[in-house]
Formats: structure tokens, C-alpha cells, sequence
């Protein structure tokens, strides 16, 4: 099929499933679900197959192993798999659609199907393009999905008033770059672009395409830790928002910590994160903070780094965290609005205004006041699931579900109105709520 | 000033915004309405200058009349001045901004009270750039604005706890397509531009900027009367939608007839729009429709043309409007989603099951059912005021009030928490309604 033509299916499905009932669609998406979960061997299986020669990749040196922790479908006690089945259930609202959504993504295979669901629940039709390293898996996803549709409408179940079928097209896999460079010439029959991926993907596709783009950029997370707050606190939030999936955009890569805080609170954090295998990028100040506590951090020297200028506009993506003292709220304010990358920033704090403050004047998606950066994401807001988090300021931000795939459309009913009926001492325009 | 500072400030004042309270904006609004109220004999006389050099260019065909017309300030009676200081009152609501916005416009000056009042409502700094036949009138728009600020400033009456006063670069103006090109490119420091013009200019702002651009384009607006109306509803309707404002961009400039409306329906249509002076574009259909009915068409010759395949995707914004049969509901909504510009566009009939059918499926900003499409405006839709209408499918659309020029920010308050807390046998997300 020509991309003209893959891009011409898409639209067209888009005009059909306006037509299409909510309960239509949840069918649907209850049908693939329960195909998702009893073809789950052989998806693993193709997933397996994925992950062993990612392997060799890796190993090769020509894949990084941030994407290949990503590639894995199953996680622990196959728990990343489960999720991605509720999620299917979880989306259930509808909304205006957009239309045609193509999103573009690299190693995580579980966004065929969070994609696939939102697009279909909110009647858009999606076009996916997933990374070649897990080509196998999103091929044998797509086809689970596609079948779970045209198997509804083989027995008529999936119907509409309308029109006989679920259009089959609703949802289409790509899987070449040269595809991409084409379907991003095709605003005509493409309304949003959303790339998953590194910022250089995601500049890159903004470079070349006049449709609207949902940029997932890198996640530069930051915290604060200000002059006064909880150590035990502090420390409990760190290791979870750098060790509990340190591949993920929203772990935390920077620590900014007061300098009233250097002394009292500073090591028992920089001792929890060390325990947990964490290397330290520390400028002068913290260094000096850290090796003349009581802690005995010179013991530790192969988790103590001296920082770059570079590491604080690093996404480390690894057991590592650059650590920069500051001299106030403020200063801790400029540099996240100045390094980071909009996604999620935390201060720890027990002084409520200073929180307040912060949350006030940092220019990210998500603010955070004493609580793990880690809960950016459309699960854990109760999005069931996500396309992606956008660091765009227009149209959606943060974790983008269901809402940041529709859009609204002004109707008017009228009987024979005309606009030279209002004005003054004519009719008036009342603008009340219902 | 180089045009990264005013970048700089622009973003410097959008920062500033943030903590300005909403009682310290709505006295900076009043200020600035009294003062556009008070010096209008200034801004009058400014309008009437850029009025005189453009009537010589549109003389000169240098310049399009459709331009001439809104260059206006005042409007009949001073209806438009009076409708634009009654927009500032209007626009009162708050809700988290963007940051900085372009706005790029063409020949309507109140556009930069508009714009101004909605970015300083909204916690937005704005740089505008008008087109350099409302030179003047621009200029002392924009320096009136500046004072209305500054002496509130002076008197201290706008300034909160955190600083001392309202930020005077909320609100720039730039005038050369120079400072355009080299603006563009600082997406460092700009989050929106809104071109407000034709679709040339739209397309190739669209091409040269990786800052989202919400695209004010061409308004193709379409209206088809179904097999089944009111004819004299049908007439009032056009009449209005063509001739109340041709150079609006929610003026119809194509009429879709059912054929069955042809005999009964259209030839009465047709004579109130060539009594109302509008030239008709007619296919072959509409032509032999027109000259066999009983109203002596063949002596009105002057209002009559040919149509071409061109008129069908031409902004007349002038008294002219194509007219095409079609054979079904069906067929008139593909001709709309074909050659419209996804902008408002209306159906007459009298069935509310093709109504319903028409609004579903046609895909614009704006559907109407039975009345015209010169209703589509911020302030006939009650948001005070406008920065464009919208013919985007992401973040806004239609006309774009306030929420348009907003996005929101996820603020999560913890108490130490860490994802890892959460999950089988552990704490569960509740995600209930408040």
C-alpha cells in the first residue's frame, strides 16, 4: 500500500467513526482486550524474540540500554502486561475526535495498544510507527488488534444504524523511516504528529512537517531540596524518583539542594542514594559538604563524581544524578525553568509558602511538592492510558489521554437567524449558562 | 531594541505574570479602557491618516478593498470602537497561561486592544506585529496600552506583595517583517504564534517556525439548502451570511442546492441576493434552474456568471458567492470537507435527521443548523474578545477567547509519597471527582 493511500485509509476511517456508537467502541475495545490476553504467549514469544536481539545490540554497542529495559512487555510477574489490559477498561469516556493522529515512537511495545484504545475510544483514527528494535512485537500487536475488529464485524456484532462495519482501517502500522518522511508531508489527512522519543526526534520531525506536533521531548526532571524539610522524607522521595525505573522520562536526573540544607539534610540523602547504587555528579559545594560530614564518603569514592557543566542538561536515564547547590528558592526556580525540560519538577519543603512558590513559578507540566517526580504519568493520573507526555505548552501537557486526542466543534441550532437581527436595541445576545 | 530582548522581556514578563493578581489585572484592563476611551479623538485621527494612504494604494491596486474595510476603527456610528472597549469588560476570567504569544495581523487594528486585553487577562505577554497599513493606528493603540500600565505603575495602585509593579512589557509591538522572520525562530522564548491573515501567509509561517502556530486561515464558508426548507428562511440567511460583511471571514462564499430545492426553493434565494447586489456564480444546473423559473432572470444578466472550478475554492470577500447542485446531503458534505476551509458552515433544511447527520460529519470549527454563518466570533460566542478564529484541530478552535490562550499545570501535593508505594497489595490510585 502506498503511504497516499495508508494516509487516504486513515482519513477516511477518521469520517467513519464519527458515525460510530459508544457503545460500538466499547466493544471493540473489550474484544481486544480479551484477544490481547489470550494470544499472550505469542506475543511474548515475539517480544522474547525482540529482546534476544536487542540483546546482541546492546552488547554490540549500536543500542542503548536505557531503550532495551523499555523493550521488555511483560515487567516483573508480567505486571507492565496487566496494566496495559486495565488500561483498556480504564478508558472509557468520549469525546469530539481529532481525527488522525499519527504517533511515532521507539522501543516501548505497550504503545500500540495505549494508542490504538485511546484513538479508537475517541474516534480517531491512528497511524503508529514503533521502533524497528520491536518490530516483532508491535506487528503481532497491530494484528491482534485488527483481527479482534474485523472478527466483530464478520458476525455483525460491531454494527452500526449506519454503516455495516467498525472501520478496519481505524488503526494502521507502519515501519520504515522513509514512511514517516512521507506521511509528515500529508496535512492534508494528518491533523497531529505525536513523537515518543529523544528531543533531537522529536526537534527533528518539528523541523519537517507543517502539522501540529504533540512534542514528547526528554524528561529533564529536577528537585529541590529548600532549607528546611524532612531528611527521612527527602531521601524516601530521591531513591523512588531515581531508582525505581531510572529509564523512564519522569526519574529525576538533578538535585538541587539550599545551602542551609548542605549540612543537616544533604548526607543522609546523598547516603540513600549511594546505598541504593547511585553515582553522585556533585559540583564543589555539595563534594565539600558530603566529605566533611561524619559519613565517611571517602569510603565511597566509586559513587562520587565531580559534576560538568554538562550534567545538568543531561537525561542520564541510569543509576546517576547531578547534584548543584543553590542559594535560594529562586535560584533552585531559575535553573529548572533554564535546564529542565517542562515535564515534572519537585521541591521538598516544610515551608508551605515557599512550596507555593515554586509551584507558582516553575514552567513545567507537572509541580510537584514532596512527592515523587515518578507520578507523571496517564496511569497514575487515572488516563487509563497515554499517547505520550507532551512538554508543549499548547494543546495538552503532561501525561496526554483521551482529552489531548479531542477537540471540540461549536453547534448551532437556529431557525432562520441572521446575525443583523442583534445588535443594539435589536436582539441581544445573552451568553448564559445551562 | 534587538529583537532577542524584546524575546528576552517578553518571556521575563510572562514570568512576572505568573504572580500578578487577578484584581491587579482587572484595574490594568480598566485603566486601559479608559484611557482608549478618553484619547479616542487621538486614536481617530491616527486611523483616518492610515485610512487616506490606503485608499490611495487600494487605488492604486496595491492593495485588496477587502483590507481597506476593516481597517476601520470606528464602524458605523462608532459601533465597532464601542463594541471593542466593551470587549475589555468582557473579558473576565483567569486561568494558567501560556507564556508569550506572537500575534501576526493584517489590516484590523483593534485586533491589538483585543489581543493585549485577552494576554493580559490570561497572564500572557504578547508581542504583536499589525500590517503596516495600520501603522499609525497601531502605534498609538499600543503606546496608549503602555501608559495605561506605566502611570499605574507610577501611583503604585497595580502593584502586588511580591513586586512592584505590573510588568510593562506584557505588551510589545513590532513592526517589520524582519523582526517576524528572526522571531520565529526564537522558540526558546515564544510558546504560540497566531497569524491572523491569509492562508499564504498562515502556510508559510507554519513552514519556518517550530513554535506551534495557531492558524488563522481563509474562512471558505459553505452553506447548502437541503431538499426540505423554508425558502424564506433560506433567503434571510444567505442575505445576512453574504452581505452583512462580505470581507469577514465567516461570510458564506459557496451555496450547495439540493436539486430537488431547485425549482421551489432556490430561484427565491437567488432573487434576494441579486436584489441585495450579490453576483452569482452558478453552475449549469443552478444556471438552467434560474433562467426556466418564473422570475425573469434572463433581465438580471449583470448578477449572473459562469462559475468556474476555481470559484469553488475562492474567498470572494467581496458580493459574490459560487452556487453548485448536488445530488444529496452526502455529497454536499464531501464537497465541504473537500473544498472548505474547516471554518463554519451550515445547513438549511427542514428534516433534523439530516441536520444532525450534516453536523456530525461535517468537520469544521463551527456547524449550524438553520442559521447563519456570520454568528462565528468571539464576541457573538460570549468570550469578549478574539486573537483569530481558529481552523486548527489541536488546542483551539473556532473563535479563540481566553481558553485558547491557555493550557493547564498538574500540582500534586505529597507528603513524602514514592511510586513504589503504590500497586498490588499496596496503596491504590483512587482517582475520584472532588
Amino acid at each position: 500500500m502506498s503511504i497516499v493511500e495508508i494516509a487516504q485509509n486513515a482519513r477516511e476511517a477518521s469520517n467513519l467513526l464519527q458515525l460510530v456508537s459508544s457503545e460500538q467502541k466499547s466493544l471493540v475495545l473489550k474484544s481486544i482486550k480479551n484477544a490481547l490476553s489470550s494470544r499472550r504467549a505469542e506475543i511474548f514469544k515475539a517480544n522474547e524474540e525482540d529482546l534476544a536481539l536487542a540483546e546482541q545490540e546492546v552488547n554490540a554497542g549500536r543500542l542503548k540500554a536505557s531503550l532495551f529495559k523499555r523493550l521488555d512487555i511483560r515487567g516483573k510477574n508480567d505486571e507492565k502486561f496487566e496494566t496495559m489490559l486495565e488500561g483498556i477498561d480504564e478508558v472509557d469516556l468520549l469525546a469530539d475526535p481529532i481525527g488522525v493522529v499519527l504517533a511515532i515512537f521507539e522501543a516501548r511495545p505497550e504503545v500500540v495498544v495505549n494508542i490504538a484504545c485511546l484513538a479508537i475510544k475517541s474516534s480517531n483514527a491512528a497511524i503508529l510507527k514503533g521502533g524497528k528494535e520491536a518490530n516483532k512485537t508491535n506487528h503481532v500487536l497491530a494484528q491482534i488488534i485488527k483481527q479482534a475488529i474485523s472478527s466483530l464485524n464478520e458476525n455483525g456484532a460491531a454494527s452500526s444504524q449506519n454503516h455495516s462495519s467498525f472501520p478496519e482501517n481505524a488503526v494502521q502500522l507502519v515501519s520504515t523511516r522513509d514512511e514517516i518522511k512521507q506521511l509528515l508531508d500529508l496535512d492534508k489527512y494528518i491533523d497531529l504528529v505525536v513523537p515518543r522519543g529523544s528531543n533531537s526526534l522529536v526537534k527533528s520531525i518539528q523541523n519537517s512537517t507543517r502539522i501540529p506536533v504533540l512534542g514528547h521531548a526528554d524528561g529533564l526532571c529536577s528537585i529541590y531540596i529548600d532549607k528546611s524539610c524532612d531528611a527521612s522524607k527527602a531521601s524516601r522521595i530521591l531513591v523512588d524518583a531515581k531508582t525505581s525505573y531510572p529509564a523512564a522520562c519522569n526519574s529525576v536526573e538533578t538535585l538541587l539542594v539550599h545551602k542551609d540544607a548542605l549540612a543537616n539534610i544533604f548526607p543522609e540523602v546523598a547516603e540513600s542514594l549511594i546505598q541504593s547504587g547511585v553515582t553522585l555528579h556533585l559540583d564543589s559545594r555539595s563534594k565539600d559538604a558530603l566529605l566533611s560530614s561524619n559519613k565517611n564518603f571517602s569510603q565511597k569514592q566509586e559513587f562520587i563524581k565531580d559534576a560538568t557543566a554538562k550534567d545538568f542538561d543531561t537525561e542520564f536515564l541510569s543509576l546517576d544524578i547531578a547534584v548543584k547547590v543553590v542559594g535560594s528558592v529562586d535560584e533552585a526556580i531559575d535553573h529548572i525553568n533554564k535546564h529542565g525540560s517542562k515535564h515534572t519538577d519537585c521541591i521538598i519543603t516544610d515551608s508551605e509558602q515557599n512550596g507555593e512558590y515554586f509551584m507558582k513559578k516553575v514552567d513545567s507540566a507537572g509541580v510537584y511538592m514532596n512527592a515523587s517526580t515518578r507520578f507523571a504519568d496517564g496511569f497514575r493520573y487515572g488516563f487509563g492510558a497515554e499517547v505520550g507526555v507532551s512538554t508543549n505548552k499548547t494543546h495538552a501537557r503532561g501525561p496526554v489521554g483521551l482529552e489531548g486526542l479531542t477537540i471540540y466543534k461549536y453547534k448551532l441550532y437556529g431557525n432562520g437567524n441572521g446575525s443583523t437581527d442583534y445588535g443594539p436595541g435589536k436582539k441581544q445576545y445573552l451568553h448564559e449558562d445551562f
